[in-house]
């Protein structure tokens, strides 16, 4: 595995629950977070990927909720590539609380390369290369 | 002021925030339900709308919070078309509960007719017809 | 398992993303709302039941992503009680658009049972009777 | 007025919809990041006001749309209180794109301070005395 991305976020106040905590469809928006940056790092920027016609949507989430965020808590989400082929690509996440490095989150996601209509289509070459 | 519209949404769990009650953003995603389903009503089809390149933006809103609306809630979203011209459409919202009609918030929403590169765009004859 | 439930929602314009299909986070706001649905079906209030301090936080959820949902498309959530414990219950969901019953996504969630302060709490037999 | 704050906020993928730009409702969240930044300048820790039983919900908000916003755009949110009394809050905002300063949106919010019930309460002079 190549070496990763760390990205800081601070939980909203719209996304804790009257259970005073993160509600659990956040973090999947905290792990898009940590693999933009992780691209953007590798030198891919996702949205000019998007201009150039290939898109990488979510074929698969999973996430494991180990210990809850609370409201204006900092947390690092911690994004690895897990691999990639010509039409997927893979991503392993951790969210830690800050400071003191508490476990709050786990997760991956899977996202097949696609074009503007859907269809598969594989990556270029160069992109490729900036993701191994 | 031409005949109104109403809609029912219930309150969603993630809507509700730690003090117990609906977070304030989420009140113009209803307004929004009532106005979509307004225009229905009308024969507007808002998403064709945009297939056919015309798109309605919004380019002001407000919005009076008067009661809470907390998770589980029924509401009764009333909207009604305050005028349109060629290029402006005006709603104004009423959101009630459920039974009881408790008025939980007011507001409006003034959007203007653009072309999909955001430019000035002209509403077409047969709209214009359906929102007076 | 025992007998699922379904119940239908509606694309909202804000779940849909640049690509145009809804983004990958809402569809566990809809296992969510299947799921209170077959709760309420089941006899169990899940407001209620919070109301009274047993709370459900979700530990883990998946999703596989089959077809895209679209802006204004009605979907179908289909939610099965797949195992209950006095300290666990888990879901699986299976999300349809309509008309036509293609898959759009599966999905589980699991859930542990815990006080406001989020320690484990054990169900209420009364309620265990009614998730299996 | 009193001086304001600025904070930096970076347009995410969800908050985009179909037509490319950040949907009218991400806006009133953005206030809010900026309206809780600039409290915690001036000393005031927003979550510990309401682990002190002092709530100050939103009772009307406005938001004028000058610009669109799109993905991966950074916006400065800038935020200014303007005027608080023992029971009321005004702030006033205004976003710009980074770099270059366009105006994407200016708005406003008012707040009532309320307990933990909803019941109007008068913040602590303290308080008032860092919001003037």
């Amino acid at each position: 595995m190549s070496a990763g991305g760390v990205v800081q976020v601070r939980v909203r106040y719209p996304e804790v629950d009257r259970m005073g905590v993160a509600h659990h469809a956040n973090h999947f928006i905290w792990f898009e977070i940590g693999r933009t940056e992780l691209l953007r790092a590798r030198g891919v920027d996702y949205g000019r990927l998007e201009d150039e016609g290939i898109f990488l949507p979510v074929i698969e989430a999973t996430c494991a909720y180990r210990a809850p965020a609370r409201y204006d808590d900092f947390l690092r989400v911690h994004t690895q590539i897990e691999g990639a082929t010509a039409v997927r690509v893979a991503f392993a996440y951790r969210i830690e609380s800050e400071p003191g490095g508490l476990v709050v989150a786990t997760g991956s996601t899977r996202h097949a390369a696609v074009d503007r209509t859907g269809r598969p289509r594989r990556l270029p070459a160069r992109i490729r290369e900036l993701l191994v």
